[in-house]
């Protein structure tokens, strides 16, 4: 089987991101390195024991209706897996002691989970899932909401879903029109239709917590006018017992090209009347209190991303290794040995491209996780602050740039396996399936784009972009200290300049209200914020791999594979953000002037 | 239901390729212009009825072993199908009128075959084997085997195969161990094991003939020790009836991740001792033979890629149009009405990459088959062997290049249709994983390119790329002449030179004997000549587009719709070719110096 192989991760926490630092932090002075180490070892070991054996299996039995009862039924493997992920309190992982927590970092619990994900995406999407409805109540929600609604999701009895588009408004969440109105009790009357509801309808839990986007009657047109509520599958009493059906119904289920182990749903609310919701937050607020949500999710996404990427670049490099074939170009005599594939050039591009994109990928989501936690804990507000803007400028790229390169390095996974990789018998041709929802689900390739090139980019007169750049040239100055990386410092600073400059040349668009010109190629400038970052982060491993080769650590073949990988990014991917930066400052008009008539 | 637009045969046919020369040459006498576009009526409409109608229910009902008889059993649609097509006479439509044929062009031939591989891939594949397997007994075969074995096939009584692969022999047919023992009736015995057999077992015709690769007793090691058989899987009487098993077996049926229409099989051969083969060809010289069938394939795959990218642009086109959802970016009013996603700029984009790179392949494809028609049919010798000479080079671009852009496109297209293209009641994602098989069968995206980089370029000193080199410049003079085009002209001119600077730089390799490092970066080199081709391609396209729009002709959108394709080439895709020529020239050694057990 494919798994995150634990040296990988104690590397990206402990040398990399630097979480011993946020273990010395009062929040956390309960663990340390070794409770830190446990668990990422439990969570492998309930992976590969609860979590992937059923990975197929799920995927060519998907959950389906039964025919008398109107259940949704599924694989028993998938509610064994979420059980022992509940029990060992990965759902409570990193909440308060005094909710049953373990107060772990987010980092830990996100390190952890993409374990489980690359073990089995589709089963790992209802605790996915049901960890983020769960933070949204602990961020905005009552005290009561949360005794009533959170406290049964961390311990695993109620699961939850985000329940944001319908079929008229997929990514125009301006357009919704699920509605709710007041009651004399305080509650809302929730009536409406949503789509595309992962984990909408499952009997893995006795109730299931749906945080559904809805009109208040009278509420503003638009994005202004959008409220969050608490819409339980069954209604729960004050004593938390349940209290019978709360008038949600699945409509249908959607069938996927991938991800076939979650059931996609269609839900209608109210359909008699009597479907009851909670307000979260203030009225109207609703889509800020679901951005906490979903730009938790959206790292989240990235995260499965690079998991998948990683279990295709494991998967086929253990194959490359032993499938002997063909000869090196130089040998000339046909009754020599072949070799195995993983010594041809090509195949060596297929691997360095996967270890590239996935491990980057993992590094970057895992960084992403860092700053939530420096968010949360940091000691000085500054630092915190600080946090908060690189978050804003990471996340669409920690969402796109893995679902968009860990794709294709599923791609390379499957060309490395050949046939066999196109059949079923071989689990690449899942991971690219069940891969190719990221770039589509958590707001689009295109919206990522829009919103990193048309918002957060300029936001705060660029604060986090000035940032972003400050944090990278520390990193350029550090390797241009060490001659065998100086080059790649050197590259590095030039592909800043060229984000900077070509940033300049769209600011002046913004500034003269050109706002359709601006973000004419806004997925260009999306391809070159993402490349830049990735080689920074992989100019920050090859760092550590230097220091540690110089320092005679062991496993000096791990520090000198991350030091390939790391020469094939600069090699092969990031010249390409010269192209894209070149097409921008251009301004190309392609895109707006060539009318859909046309073509 | 998505399809080729007649109205893009026609272009491609008349405007683009110049069919109307062909023509007039003596062995199409017979035909003109009406009898070819009523030739491609009849494909589109054979397409619609009796393809399209089963392209979904075939992928969700494979082929599968029946219990009892342990026949292969599928759909009745497909048959239906291949009866169709066999008797409206496409088997045999290039093929001499004395042999039941009708002497149409082989441009003809594939143009109408792209209409039916839109519609049906994986129907589609069962005549494609057959007509290459009868292409290869009419080009290497006695009278007496195309009397027995090629005349059947014509009219669709028996299929045909191509049995290359082994299990241990995938890429590197060196090592094929398959045998044929020389009998005394001048027949061969065959034994051996064949894996990846497209169409290898089924019950569509009356016989299967396979095309098999073996090593007789005593030959040479490697490729100079491979002959070519005909295996049927009935054997065949002198009458031409069929005389009873011929000891091939279906050992399997392999399970892919898409093209589950077409059974692929592992056959063995002679289990029993008794399996009849008879030579193609000269003894050894199977291989040269061989790519008599494979380079034809080889050019059908990327049509049939490029039908794939062509079906779901038309189809997320489509649906751009129609569906509803956002607003300009210049709109604030939230209560103004949504406006259709094709007014997008990012989804024009994703538009754009899609017509340029179907229709870009599609017509790439075509001239491949026009310059086959050239070799047999060009009044002076003289002008074959150049026709010849550019099939040598182009085949490997135009396989590769539309399964790796048609496969992007099918990706675009899926994005399109966002959550909806991911389900499975959109054929957008059947498309991209029919399409994902292409890269892979009749050599790999590796292997075109080491053919590329390593045959093509340098043989016959060169001329091949002279010669390609020699025709894009006429092209470019004529563009040069038009003011709107120059530019384009212009920056082809530097993309032709960027290919013979880099072709310099890794000749110097080669002369000095430095064979791995001249290959190392192959794939680049592969994809650096196909976009300057396309970008060729495109241009052919635009001058054609610019005339007609000069002149008036009717139906002005479409020829602005080729336009805008081209200009989106030249602006997105075309600058890309810097990044790998500078990749190539420093001969950069990563995927060299990596050593797989750091990875």
């Amino acid at each position: 089987m494919s798994r995150i192989e634990p040296r990988e991760i104690d590397f990206l926490l402990h040398d990399v991101i630097g979480l011993d630092a946020l273990l010395r932090r009062p929040r956390h002075q309960h663990l340390d390195r070794g409770t830190v180490d446990e668990t990422v070892r439990t969570a492998a070991r309930l992976a590969e024991e609860y979590f992937a054996p059923h990975y197929r299996a799920a995927d060519s039995h998907e959950p389906e209706r039964e025919g008398g009862t109107g259940r949704v039924v599924m694989l028993p493997e998938v509610k064994r897996a979420v059980d022992a992920f509940a029990e060992a309190g990965f759902l409570a992982a990193h909440h308060d002691e005094a909710r049953g927590g373990l107060q772990l970092p987010w980092t830990v619990v996100q390190a952890c989970f993409a374990i489980f994900q690359a073990a089995n995406i589709a089963t790992a999407a209802y605790p996915f899932l049901t960890i983020g409805a769960a933070n949204l109540i602990d961020a905005f929600g009552t005290e009561e909401q949360k005794r009533r609604f959170m406290a049964p999701m961390l311990t695993g009895r109620f699961f939850g879903t985000m329940a944001l588009s319908e079929p008229q408004a997929g990514s125009s969440l301006a357009d919704i029109r699920t509605s709710a109105a007041p009651e004399p009790d305080g509650s809302y009357s929730i009536t409406g239709t949503k789509q595309w509801i992962s984990a909408g309808e499952h009997e893995l839990s006795e109730n299931i917590v749906h945080m559904v986007l809805a009109r208040i009657k009278g509420a503003p047109a638009g994005v202004k006018g959008i409220s969050l509520f608490i819409v339980p599958r069954f209604r729960v009493a004050e004593d938390g017992s349940l209290q019978g059906d709360n008038d949600v119904r699945l409509v249908s289920l959607l069938h996927k090209m991938g991800y076939r182990g979650t059931t996609s749903t269609i839900l209608s609310f109210g359909e008699a009347g009597r479907c009851q919701g909670f307000l979260v937050g203030q009225e109207n607020q609703g889509l800020a209190c679901m951005f906490h949500m979903m730009n938790e999710a959206r790292i989240g996404v990235g995260l499965g991303a690079a998991a998948l990427g990683y279990a295709g670049f494991r998967y086929s490099l253990d194959y490359a290794r032993t499938r002997p074939q063909g000869r090196p170009p130089e040998a000339r005599d046909p009754a020599s040995p072949m070799i195995p594939i993983a010594g041809h050039a090509d195949v060596k591009r297929m691997l360095l491209q996967q270890k590239a994109a996935s491990e980057g990928a993992l590094a970057l989501c895992l960084y992403c996780a860092r700053l939530v936690d420096e968010q949360k804990t940091a000691p000085e507000p500054a630092a915190r602050e600080r946090a908060g803007l690189l978050l804003d400028i990471l996340t669409p790229v920690a969402k796109s740039w893995p679902s968009e390169h860990c794709l294709e390095a599923n791609k390379w996974a499957i060309q490395i396996l050949g046939g066999y990789g196109y059949t079923r018998d071989y689990p690449v041709e899942q991971y690219y399936r069940d891969n190719r929802l990221n770039p589509i689900h958590e707001g689009t390739y295109g919206i990522q784009a829009n919103d990193l090139a048309g918002r957060k980019v300029w936001q705060q007169n660029g604060a986090s972009l000035t940032l972003l750049a400050e944090t990278v040239r520390e990193t350029i100055a550090e390797a241009a200290r060490d001659a065998d990386l100086a080059p790649h410092a050197a590259a590095l600073a030039r592909a800043l300049e060229t984000v900077a400059e070509t940033t300049r040349v769209l600011g002046r668009e913004r500034a003269e209200g050109r706002v359709a010109e601006m973000l004419a190629n806004a997925v260009a400038y999306l391809e070159m914020m993402g490349h830049t970052v990735l080689a920074w982060i992989w100019l920050r491993q090859a760092l550590v791999a230097r220091a540690a080769l110089a320092d005679g650590r062991g496993d000096a073949d791990y520090y000198r594979g991350k030091l390939a990988a790391c020469r094939y990014f600069y090699a092969w991917e990031l010249p390409k953000t010269e192209t894209q930066a070149a097409l921008l400052r251009s301004l190309d008009r392609t895109t707006l002037d060539t009318d859909p008539a046309w073509l």
